[in-house]
């Protein structure tokens, strides 16, 4: 095992090389700014083995995820992703080779996102593996989205297709059948929607990440709607595995980890969400809108209400 | 035991009232920014019971501490501390009641420095109760003091005494006498020299701040210096129990946790330090000076070097 020093020095100084204000991790903190105009986007998560994610999981993996959804969250506030910070606690069995492939798995990500390490801190714990990331993004100043906002007869929308991570942790309990494996990719490793959240500014009135369950977080939204239980845009996997048991629709509504956006629009920007759907490489359905009534409720395609769900899950 | 959201809402909410970016805690992430002409320094540690604190110590007292530690990081940049953000992971057995005490002194802190909670995330875990904080402050733009850039000649300086911190360990492992609990105090709440720090811009050529020891974080400097050992500031405390048993002052050049700056500065800038000492009403010795030759040599007052110390701690 690498002493600490030497860890930061040849492990995660690397990842830091395009930040100036890193320092290259010499120091006891770093440096950053904003153009005129912006302002900082910050948002942190902390992952734990065995409470996020599996022990055993795959580093590269790991990083990727935990990256992930911290960039989702500056995904649903508009932001630009620009750098981050790092706290890991590692136990004593975790081997240099481990924190070798996380760092490739961050490095992998850095890239795709262009974002660079900015500091952190590394600590031994005699607990579990432990991550507490912290991500920053630009915003024009003023501007961020934010989860309050939806007015009665906006559409309500989201990206991507839902409830593929909630099948994904089922298939990797072999609880169902994931022949593609792309319901367990979808639970591993979040795609953060940041180029759809940076189009969505001055476009969408409200905006969230899907993180604690499609009826959770729009809960989370403090206003009532009506939405169309046909609309929610399923993936061929998600439709395959409902096809055979259809009780796991409730997983559709109620798991957490898509990190998909939801996001509230007037109807007459609808059009100009064909445009960013396109721009943005990404899938856009419309599910319903807001309504003055409080409740959250989901029409089937018979007009009855579907309320075969349990309640959204909680962290705590 | 309060769910997640409540816990939010009720006691930590009050934290962040006075950051207008921090939307209550009800977004995914929080906005801040800087004036034209600035840049935002950014810092993190992870605490972790039985690693870095006593799982029984004070709640109160430990906030100051977590706190405290990140606001010495900032002190040692020069920063003027602004905000900052909580990971908090809770075992099953801390209670509410524990939470709002860890709160209340989170709250004193930020009275103290004129800061407030940004965001965060709380978790549950099955190991043992960890924090990670980062924090957030503001410096003229390229003004940021750093650790390496002593050159020869320049005086080696301390705030305040050194030494109580490690010290108190040992006092509050009933290994050393503390009557007056000074040194149990120093140990317990760092005193983050923030108002010097920001005084030393454009005054001092490096700084950082003592957390691993003085000889270590000396190193960490990467220049030779002549220190004379009797201009090392002292408590009364810390001379008393060095007057029983003089192999504690091995503790007092090695021991952590003293969280006072340690600088250098040209020659020609030490009559600034006397006004700095009374506006920032801060006690500074000078202790040394950088030498050609790279060793770090500790004189006594008959000119002979002491050498009666192990190497510094390493933390991991």
């Amino acid at each position: 095992m690498l002493g600490e020093f030497e860890q930061i020095a040849q492990i995660m100084a690397p990842l830091a090389e395009k930040a100036e204000g890193a320092f290259a991790l010499k120091n006891d903190a770093a440096v950053f700014h904003h153009d005129a105009g912006e302002e900082i986007v910050v948002t942190t998560d902390t992952l734990i083995a065995g409470v996020h994610f599996f022990e055993t999981d795959e580093p590269e993996l790991l990083a990727q995820k935990i990256l992930g959804v911290n960039l989702s969250d500056l995904a649903a506030m508009g932001a630009k992703p620009a750098h981050y910070t790092l706290n890991a606690s590692y136990p004593a069995d975790i081997t240099s080779d481990w924190i070798k492939r996380f760092a490739h798995g961050l490095h992998e990500t850095q890239k795709r996102f262009n974002i660079s390490l900015l500091g952190g801190d590394t600590t031994r714990t005699p607990g579990p593996l432990c991550f507490s990331l912290t991500a920053y993004g630009t915003v024009t100043k003023g501007k961020a989205l934010q989860r309050l906002g939806a007015r009665v007869g906006d559409l309500v929308c989201v990206s991507g297709t839902i409830g593929d991570a909630a099948l994904g942790l089922l298939a990797m309990q072999n609880k169902i059948k994931d022949e593609s494996g792309w319901l367990a990719f979808r639970y591993q490793v979040p795609n953060a929607r940041t180029a759809l959240g940076q189009a969505l500014v001055s476009v969408a009135r409200s905006c969230l990440d899907i993180s604690d369950g499609l009826i959770t977080d729009m809960r989370h939204m403090q206003v009532g709607m009506e939405i169309e239980q046909k609309a929610i845009p399923l993936s061929d996997a998600a439709q395959h595995a409902i096809a055979e048991d259809s009780s796991f629709f409730g997983q559709v509504l109620n798991g957490g980890d898509d990190y998909e956006l939801l996001f509230s629009i007037a109807p007459d920007k609808a059009e100009q969400l064909t445009d960013i759907a396109e721009q943005t490489a990404t899938k856009i359905s419309i599910i319903g809108r807001i309504t003055e009534s409080p409740e959250i409720r989901i029409l089937q395609e018979d007009g009855q209400l579907y309320t075969d769900y349990p309640h959204g899950y909680r962290h705590f």
